[in-house]
């Protein structure tokens, strides 16, 4: 079995830590003094807590915000699964640059930046995104493998040196986005594998499919599948990386690094939706430790996401029936980790009221 | 069956509108055409459309927000149906004059002003609180009738008054929140009453009861039931007023009356946990039209929120396990409406980018 990865890879493999559990039980004293019953304040505690954790301190801080937008097209449109044409993956690019896209709308009120990277598009990179292009798009998957296994690591290698990049400047936190035409397809085809779901159940209507063109998506993604030799017992014969290469994506083996090299540098990772779900998935299947440094966001319509977020034991914590992708249900989640923080800080103990 | 009111709550009645459908439809228009697929951005089109119809123009705002705490204490915390001691509502009102509580906290980061009035507690009103006593708490509903329909009435009008008073300022929402020990277990009631559910089921935990002390309290809840003569016939015999009165809590029917008014005034109505809902449910059950300007925030751990707000087919959005109360995870709402708001203003249209 092939599990060679380059050194880039392996070294950041090697610097992903357990989160520090001397910080949270240090955070977690503090929010059970707080004016409160407790536990009563659900979620945001875990939130608080965890942050410690990963930033290997009982005073955690987000100051420092981000969501990176990992664009891709994808060879798969060519059988249909898609309501839109992959032309719309660059005019979306221009739409980011131009800040009228929802994630940059998002990303504004709750003060994130936004940094857009060409991964792997089919068309030309426009200015002000950050070209870091791998290949111009993946072949189709229903023929042969989406990408090359080296094609895969320099994908990945692309967001973990983002990551890094992000660290050294401050950033605490970032957010995993995504944008790619036909891209719910290999996001569906990864669940399938890792999470073992079948195909039907977790194919849902991407951008805006009808049934019978979803149904007909499902059996593209079986067809992929097949060809690609991975089956229930893929683990057998492969490792995580090979099945990203094969099903996978661009921008998803991007943000699958992005959320490799946060990890090792101590930053939390927002997931959003399904693509970044899926991406976030197969980090974990590469190294289990990434875990604790993920925050599921929102619960999106498609059904492969939720089933992503179940494998990986995450919580969404937002339903608002979303399915735009981009990292935009990511970035809602920031006023709560914000508020989480807020709590402990600034909330009176019992001892202070005189109790 | 004794159905009067005072002139002030008919009056509030007779003002509250069906939402305007004009302004909805001309909201919804400028939402499609927003670059991303239709629907794909779920609740968030919704609530932005729905603040359109509340406030009646395609250009709906929210520059003004409140959160109201409405205190009251509770007879029937005699029985041993909390966690806690009845002397901690007024010192929970003298940590929010400190603005050491969650719900000043969040309120702070939300940019929401906190109006914490004592509609009925049994302790000195604190400086710094509202004071709109009615009555030095409720009766032992257990024994007997909790308040008198009078007195009902009057804590409704508070609310009423002081929702009046938010609008002339120019709030467009309010959250509603709630301080009173003991305010779950006529909470339960209510909605076991209104919703049809046993109180078995819908019976919580509160601040923190065991399994056993949990029993019990659906014990007293039963009790309190049977001696006020409110079975599953309830409505043959009298009106949601009167059960309100004999089974709820001052600070619910404050609420109850903030719920009215701001539906009357024309104000988005946002939803906390149980209490709150219970308080929605009532001003619901009194006039129906109110169900357009409530909107759901989070899902509260105690069973009897979620009974509440599927009677009134709202959905909650955020999943967060909180059980706190104070208006502490509605405020969390807010940044959400903005976002919708942010999203029909700030976005490009598919034909700004040339689509």
């Amino acid at each position: 079995m092939n599990t060679a990865t380059t050194t880039k890879i392996a070294n950041t493999l090697h610097e992903i830590q357990m989160l520090d559990q001397n910080a949270m039980t240090a955070a977690r004293a503090r929010v059970d003094f707080l004016t409160k019953p407790p536990g009563s304040l659900g979620e945001l505690e875990e939130m608080a807590i965890r942050l410690a954790g990963i930033q290997r301190t009982a005073q955690p801080t987000l100051v420092k915000k981000a969501v990176t937008v990992m664009c891709g097209d994808h060879g798969v449109t060519e059988e249909g699964v898609s309501a839109f044409a992959s032309e719309l993956t660059g005019m979306m690019m221009g739409n980011f640059t131009r800040e009228g896209a929802a994630i940059n709308v998002f990303s504004r009120q709750m003060g994130a930046d936004v940094i857009v990277v060409d991964v792997g598009s089919a068309c030309e990179t426009p200015a002000g995104v950050r070209n870091e292009k791998v290949k111009n798009g993946t072949d189709n998957m229903a023929k042969g493998s989406a990408m090359s296994r080296e094609e895969a690591m320099a994908a990945i290698e692309v967001g973990i040196r983002l990551a890094e990049e992000l660290a050294s400047q401050g950033y605490q936190a970032v957010a995993l986005g995504d944008m790619g035409i036909g891209n719910t397809t290999p996001s569906a085809a990864l669940v399938a594998a890792v999470a073992g779901k079948a195909v039907a159940e977790i194919t849902g209507c991407g951008t805006g499919l009808d049934e019978e063109k979803r149904q007909a998506k499902a059996v593209v993604i079986e067809r992929s599948l097949r060809i690609n030799d991975i089956d229930s017992s893929w683990r057998d014969r492969m490792d995580a990386i090979e099945v990203l290469a094969r099903v996978g994506g661009l921008e998803i083996a991007g943000l699958a690094g992005v959320t490799l090299g946060a990890a090792a540098c101590g930053m939390a990772v927002i997931v959003d939706g399904v693509i970044a779900g899926a991406a976030a998935m197969m980090a974990f299947e590469i190294c289990e430790n990434v875990q604790g440094y993920l925050f599921a966001s929102h619960l999106s319509q498609e059904p492969a996401h939720g089933a992503a977020l179940a494998h990986m034991s995450l919580t969404p914590v937002l339903h608002l029936q979303m399915r735009l992708g981009e990292g935009s249900g990511a970035v809602l989640l920031y006023p709560l980790l914000e508020a989480s923080l807020r709590m402990m800080y600034e909330m009176a103990t019992f001892s202070d009221i005189g109790l």
